[in-house]
Order: structure tokens, then sequence, then C-alpha cells
């Protein structure tokens, strides 16, 4: 079978929603899902940090995605991330065993760097040598490290051997496509895909740098809260559908000032979310 | 029914074989916990940081727990452990869920506190929380912080109130047990239980600080390499079996010059293994 084509622009994390009891919602998890493709996202990037997805069985994360679709463009991989201060060799063994181990050379292996909670770096000497071995599947990365040099250097070392770099935040979108980045995987996609898309599709516009300090501002509000209790308050406010609010143990909801505070920055922005609720 | 009667003593963080696919190795696991058994430990902590657990799977997990025994005295729980700098209020509502679904009043909860490797620690508060709300089911606490004074601070906030302190290591055995805890879990204690079972049993003994010195003195000699290929080396060697060696990505053996230098030094103290292989 032939390869699916290669992912780019950009993909939120989706948020997913619990019932009271904690069990994901799949109506309202889809319902996100269709929002979110309608609004400027040319991706979902299901089940990652931000979709609480270290929160999650396997047959959770299943069933919701079967609840989606039937097949996936491909697949963003953490290392293994208890054990710290663990070699390369020993990561490199891990990657190179799951590759194996699935055996179809359609697989697109993104690799996920976000050393902030992972605690477990990918390398560039990690990269090069998985990317030697396995060309063609080992397809990108992700970097969520916060760290703009740290993109710049995998987009140097790698983009143009069909390695594709995805920035974890759209604060460094436009400087990840001026380098040769094919877009951005992040938190705010989930409630500002509009004006992300907008400036993944013009950053060679004289607008741009306008276009990416108006994302980021709005990044900058979210960020002052807990992302992922953000975010939910966010879609519930805007949608009206409170149930959004509820998070999985370990993460807790926003206190009411927290909430507020929020979701007044928000509207004296002039942030909107067309069509939701 | 009745609770079980709560665990004294020494115990180990059995160590996991595996074949050379990866696969557990269930004869190997049982014959090496009857040598625990027989040879000092009072129980087995299985599936603990030093057995690879976390790079095992539930099913895996419950074969192996299967070729074992039927039941359990307790149950050793980490916190999740992905999402970090999460509020107590999180973690409580996490351990609080668990118990309320296990919904059995013979579980006896551990708390384990490791935050080199977690990331996430398990504060006075939380355990003042949980032991509130959950008495007789919130059991006791292993303290893997290698943090004496923190040790310290839990004997002195809730032995009294039925809250077991195992310390994470032997280093910590006779303070522990001199300050009113129930003995220690320690990874060490896969290849030399019997001089640490005998500090256990005589630490009221004049030889007792001897003792201890001869221990943390074996001890140090592992700590100088990556203590599980550090443990799988030397029950590899002193049980004549290679295979033992076998590490889990992102996990790795240790090299030639490492395994020399440990085995060389173990048997310059005078360490031995007895019965094994």
């Amino acid at each position: 079978m032939a390869r699916a084509k290669r992912i780019e622009g950009v993909l939120a994390p989706v948020i997913t929603p619990f019932r009271k009891d904690y069990a994901p919602d799949a109506e309202r998890f889809v319902r996100h899902c269709r929002w979110l493709l309608k609004n400027g996202c040319s991706g979902l990037a299901v089940f990652g940090t931000n979709s609480e997805a270290n929160s999650m069985s396997v047959p959770e994360k299943r069933r919701l995605l079967e609840a989606l679709i039937a097949g996936c463009a491909g697949v963003l991989m953490l290392p293994p991330f208890y054990y710290k201060n663990v070699p390369d060799e020993g990561l490199y063994r891990n990657f190179a065993e799951v590759i194996e181990r699935v055996g179809d050379e359609r697989l697109q292996l993104y690799l996920y760097h976000i050393p902030p909670v992972s605690q477990v770096p990918i390398s560039l000497g990690l990269i090069e040598r998985l990317l030697g071995k396995y060309p063609g599947i080992v397809a990108g990365v992700k970097d969520s490290s916060g760290d703009w040099s740290n993109t710049k250097a995998m987009l140097e070392h790698f983009a143009k051997s069909g390695f594709d770099v995805f920035a974890g935040s759209e604060e460094f979108l436009l400087a990840n496509m001026r380098h040769g980045g094919k877009g951005c995987i992040t938190a705010t996609g989930n409630i500002n895909p509009g004006p992300i898309d907008n400036l993944y599709r013009n950053w060679r516009s004289p607008d741009a740098e306008r276009q990416q300090a108006a994302i980021t501002a709005t990044r900058k509000i979210v960020q002052k809260q807990p992302m992922i209790a953000a975010l939910k308050a966010t879609v519930a406010h805007f949608g009206n559908d409170p149930q959004w609010k509820t998070l999985r143990p370990p993460l807790v909801e926003l206190n009411s000032v927290q909430e507020k505070d929020l979701i007044s920055e928000l509207k004296a922005s002039g942030f909107s979310m067309p069509g939701l609720g």
C-alpha cells in the first residue's frame, strides 16, 4: 500500500472531554474534532500531552479513535519517560524495537521532544541515528522544548533529509516556516485554530509579523493559567458547555478567580470561537 | 474478610528476567523470588522501579504475578508521573479515586515517594490528608528520596498513626528502625538480602553500627554503576546465568569494563550469593 501524504500545517493536540465520573465522552470529542477541522486545523494530534492522554488507558484511547476515524497519517511517539538519565543507546533501541515490531513501511513516526514534561530529551545524535537507519519511516519531530535554538538546530541538520519539524507552539510558527519547518502542533490550536492557520498559509506575506504577534498575545493570556485547565475552561465558556471543565486527576480545574481572569482577558483581546456550541 | 498482617522487614524490588527477545521469563523470576525468600527477604516488592516494571505491560505483570502467587499483602503505588508540577489537590484526588474504585477495605496502600525518578513528590500534607480520610487503608510509604531528613519527618509525623515507613535504601535501615520505621525496600536486597536482614533483626545489638557500615559498603560498590544493570550483572555472574544481563530498552547492560570493575570489587569485598544458581 502507498504511504499517506505527509502531514503539514496546524494541528491541535485535541483536548479530551470527560464526564463527571471521568469517563471519556466520545460524542463531545468528535464534535470538537469537527469544529477544529472546520476552523483551521489541517490535522488532529489526538492523545497528546494536552489531551491528558497520559491519564488514559489504551482501551479508552482505542475507543475514542474508533469513534473518530479508521486510520492515522502518523504517530507522535514519546520516549519512554519513567527511567531518567538513560543513554541514547537505550532510547535508540526503544524506538528501533517499536519500528521493527510494527514492521510496516507505511509507518510514519514523529519523535516527541518535550523535555519539560518527559524529562527525557531526544538529542540530535539520536535523530541522526534513527533517520539513518529508518529513512522514510522516521518522518519528523514535534519540538516542545520551548527553545527555538533547538528547533533551529533540528531544521539545519535534518530538514533537507525529509525530516519534518513541527514547532510545539505557535509562538515559533513564523520562525519555523522561514527555516524550512512544516507547521506547528500547539495546545492553543484547540481554541484559536483560525488565526494560527492564517499565519501558516500566509507566512510569506508582509502581514506575517503582525499575525505572529497577535496569536502569540492570545497564547500568553492562556499561558498565565495551567494550560489544559485553561483550554477546557475556554471551550466550556465559549461553547456554553460546563462539562468541558472536567479534568482527570492529577490535574485540577481552574478556580473561580483564575477562570474569571482568563475569560475576561480573552474577551478584552477580541478573542472568539466562531460557530462553537 | 480479615486484613492481612502488615508487612515488615527487608523487601527486594525484584529484578525481572527477560529473554533475548525481551519476553519476561516466568521460570527465572520465580526461581529468583524463592532464593530471595530463602536468603533473608521477608517479602517481595515485585514490579517496582528496579523491576523495570515501568517498561512492562499490565498483562505481562499479571502473568508473572499469577506464576508467583494468588494475592498481595499490599500495593506500592506511584503518583501519576507524566504531568509535572501538579497540585497536591490533584494527587489527593488521584489516590482517593483509586481507593474508592477498588472499594475493598482489605486494601493496604503504600505510597511511593521517589522524586529523583517520578519527579512528582508525595508531601507530608498529602500523606496527612490521605491518612485522615482512609486510616487503615493508607498503610505506609516507601521513601526513596535518598534524604534521611524527609524519612525522619515522615516517621515523626505519622509513625504513631499506624503508618509504616520503609526506607528506600538499606543505607538508612538502622536510622529508620531507631526512629520507629518498619524496615526497608531496597534494590540491593536482590543480591545482598542476608546481611541486610541480619541488621533488621539485630538493630538493637551492639554490633548494629558495624553491620550497617558493611551493607552500606556493598551498596556503594553497586551504586558506582547504573543500578538495575549492575544488579542483573551480579545475579548473572554469581548464578552463572548470562541471560540475566538482558534489560529492556531504554536501559542498557553494563559494558565489559563496568562489569569487570563491579564483579572484581564485589569479590574483593568478600561478597557472595550463597546457594545461587
